[in-house]
């Protein structure tokens, strides 16, 4: 039984599941944000999934981090695991530009959060519908 | 030829080489925080890596994380590249304590570093010895 953290969902807007990974959108519309949770129960260090999990730990991220780069025509992407407020594990794939708010800085406790509008979200969905294929599963959403 | 960025050398001490990557211990007594960097030209994201070498990273990485969490008691792991600053792909394996001076935040831009005495570096490379075996070959020291 896989329970997203209440911190985690709270702040994200849910694009839909890789097959090991929830993919969440930071409601932040400041920078192309997107965190990958694998669907695992008591999970918080990357050694802690089993060797097929973090094999698909680590291509999930690496594709989704070559399709946003392209997609949201990032300078740079940033790719970290910390988890020292919310311990389950959640990958961060943060499309960085240099004409971000926080660029070249990390953007962990940079800038509050600027929430997106209902426009912008569904353009982003749109985006991801055009580049995640195959083994993603977009989330039913409310039109 | 491999040749590492001047600004990672000037900040970091050699420890050694595993089979891709070059490890580097950051020279910042705050946190045991460690870099690894592929020995490869022309790198600086995840997914420019050929499949081979991405395993080799994924494995490297996941495996001191392992090791660094027990040996120097750690709270939590902080695993991330970003490059926003230095574009040579790097990763940094960051030990985290709750009684670090970042702590809960993300380390970067938090402190000035506080370099370390040639003491505790050599007391460092002596307990990596203990834990780092099979694919890791330590650099020479002066003694």
């Amino acid at each position: 039984m896989f329970n997203l953290d209440s911190r985690l969902a709270n702040h994200t807007l849910l694009m839909g599941d890789f097959t090991l990974c929830r993919l969440l959108l930071m409601n932040d519309r400041q920078y192309p944000w997107f965190m990958l949770v694998p669907r695992r129960d008591e999970v918080s260090e990357l050694f802690q999934l089993d060797s097929e999990d973090q094999r698909l730990l680590w291509q999930e991220t690496t594709t989704l981090a070559e399709v946003l780069k392209d997609t949201f025509s990032a300078d740079k992407m940033n790719v970290a695991t910390l988890g020292n407020m919310v311990s389950q594990l959640h990958m961060h794939v943060i499309v960085r530009r240099k004409t971000d708010p926080a660029w070249p800085d990390a953007v962990w406790g940079k800038h509050p959060a600027v929430p997106y509008t209902a426009e912008e979200v569904v353009a982003i969905r749109q985006k991801l519908r055009l580049v995640l294929t195959d083994d993603f599963r977009f989330a039913e959403t409310a039109g």
